[in-house]
C-alpha cells in the first residue's frame, strides 16, 4: 500500500506522534496552519469520507473520542479548537487516507477565508 | 432551553432543512461561507465538542452519515466537501449547541487563512 499515512501508522515513515490506541493514531501536522496543528487519523485505510461505511462510523465515534483528548492535552480544549476533514478536490484534500485536522492555540480565521 | 438549534429542532424557529431523522437535522446556513453551506446538528441538546460524553459518540457517527447522504443530494460528494466543528472561543462558534458545518460548491479556502 503506498499510502504516506498508512507507512506513519506502520512506523516506516517517521512522526511526531501525541497520540495513539488501537485503531486511532494522531500526530503533528508537517505543516501547521495554526499553533496547535494535529492530523487525527484511523489505522485502517480509509480514503476518505465518501468511503466511510456504516461498519466504519464507530471509528469516526473513537477519532472525535481522541480529538477531545488531544485538545485538552495540548491545552486548547478552554480556549477553543476547530476539527476539519477535507473530502475531495474541492475542500483541498492532498493525502487519501481519511484525517482530520485539529487546529487551535491561536483565533482561527473564518470558515471559508481565501 | 433558550437555545436557537433547539427551537430548530422543535419548529418553533423556521429553518430550511435538508434532512431529518431520528437523531439528527440538518438545515442551511443563513449565512453561507460556499454555494453549499448546511448546519447538521443533533436533536440532542449537547453545547459543544467538549460536551460530547462517551454515550454521545454514535451520535457523532450518525451526523457524519447524514454529511455523506448530504454532500451527496447537494451534488458535492464527487467535487469535494468540508466538515468543521468549532469548538469554544478561539474557533468561532457562536451557536452553544454542537453543530458542523458542511461546505462545498466552490474551491475552498486554506484551513486557517485570516
Amino acid at each position: 500500500m503506498d499510502c504516506i499515512f498508512c507507512k506513519i501508522v506502520e512506523g516506516t515513515i517517521p512522526s511526531k506522534k501525541v497520540f495513539e490506541n488501537d485503531h486511532v493514531v494522531a500526530f503533528h501536522d508537517i505543516q501547521p496552519a495554526a499553533p496547535v496543528h494535529m492530523l487525527i487519523i484511523p489505522k485502517k485505510h480509509i480514503a476518505a469520507m465518501n468511503d466511510v461505511a456504516e461498519e466504519d462510523l464507530p471509528l469516526i465515534g473513537e477519532i472525535h473520542q481522541a480529538a477531545l483528548q488531544i485538545a485538552r492535552e495540548q491545552g486548547v480544549a478552554e480556549s477553543g479548537y476547530r476539527l476539519i476533514n477535507n473530502c475531495g478536490k474541492d475542500s483541498g484534500q492532498v493525502v487519501f487516507h481519511l484525517h482530520y485536522h485539529l487546529l487551535g492555540g491561536e483565533k482561527l480565521g473564518a470558515l471559508n477565508a481565501k
